[in-house]
């Protein structure tokens, strides 16, 4: 059975975006920090259509989950921002033409739109009818992989609310961003709780693994 | 020359205590839940006066923590709660007749009072004159040894904000609190930041080390 997986890096205050974000920056203030342990991996780059790169524990960790996912869900602000013009001509999302995802991208949005099939085998899929199809969706597309949940926060805050978020790896960065968006906002402990299972540390993150259990009180 | 350290307990999502402190919960609401790890070991219980208890990674750290630390500085609600009545009566604190720091204390306070010698080696000094007079005190009682910045948060925020704190050692505990007091809140990017040094993993908690270092930005 397809686990939900979330994978998502940190600040050490706890978010997952900066402040302010604008053109420029839209991580927000200090936000591509959170993701400069990633770029010169070799995972992440063959990903990203790019060759060479650093193959240490970091890179290991990232290459894990590229091999156990076999579908994403996100946020229609991490496909490609707000919520329009998709219904009136064909914006394709940040991700260009060859998206590293390479597998079924499931994006949660009010706008209903047909599949758009990219290069390098990534196809967003645009699920109109909430979270709980989405995943379903997702998992059958899965197999026996799992279902990676990319973000952004709110979406993961709604999984992780329903219930239907089983596992999550946190790559707790060294940076603080003092404001942005929080990862781990408005969660009821009454019905969610975590169990550390996994601890992989670099000088550069620490991967936090936990698996997410039904609230302890 | 002695650093400022400090070390506590913080959950996943980034509280020190938890939602609504009582008299039955002085935490908050799960707060107990933090410390836990901490409760069982050998270490903790030799300096609480008790024998017995687990040797084990966590005690390792505990015990690490306690011979390196020659002074300890905590806030006046760490101490003993609110302002009063301490100028009244003979009120010492939460922390009974044989307080488990054994080694000067001081405490940050509006209210001025003698010194309190308590058994096993613990003096607590009331300092009025800001944080930075009672470090200057606390750093020459500690001789080479480190001063304990203790908490809680507020005080924290203070000597972080104050680019006066040296190292944190952040004892990230698998619970989710909900709501509560954040320690890294009101952070400034632009003058603190952090470098992971040291990743200690147990099963029940993850021991992050980072030193401080000026903002990036």
């Amino acid at each position: 059975m397809a686990k939900l997986r979330l994978d998502i890096s940190m600040s050490l205050d706890g978010f997952v975006a900066g402040p302010n974000p604008t053109v420029e920056e839209p991580l927000g203030a200090g936000g591509e920090g959170l993701h400069e342990w990633v770029f010169g991996l070799a995972s992440w780059r063959e990903s990203h259509g790019h060759s060479g790169g650093a193959v240490n524990v970091d890179s290991e960790v990232v290459q894990e989950s590229i091999d156990a996912t076999g579908a994403v869900i996100m946020g229609r602000n991490m496909f490609g921002g707000g919520e329009g013009p998709w219904g009136e001509e064909p914006w394709q999302g940040w991700w260009g033409d060859d998206p590293p995802f390479h597998v079924p991208v499931f994006v949660l949005t009010h706008h209903a739109r047909e599949p758009l099939e990219m290069q390098g085998g990534t196809t967003f899929i645009f699920v109109t009818d909430g979270i709980e199809a989405a995943l379903e969706q997702a998992k059958a597309a899965a197999g026996d992989k799992d279902v990676l949940l990319a973000g952004g926060a709110n979406v993961a805050q709604q999984y992780l609310a329903a219930g239907l978020l089983d596992e999550a790896q946190i790559h707790l960065v060294p940076v603080l961003l003092g404001g942005g968006v929080r990862l781990l906002d408005h969660v009821d402990p009454g019905k969610v709780g975590v169990e550390l299972t996994r601890v992989i540390e670099s000088p550069a993150v620490t991967h936090l693994r936990y698996r997410v259990v039904s609230g302890a009180r």
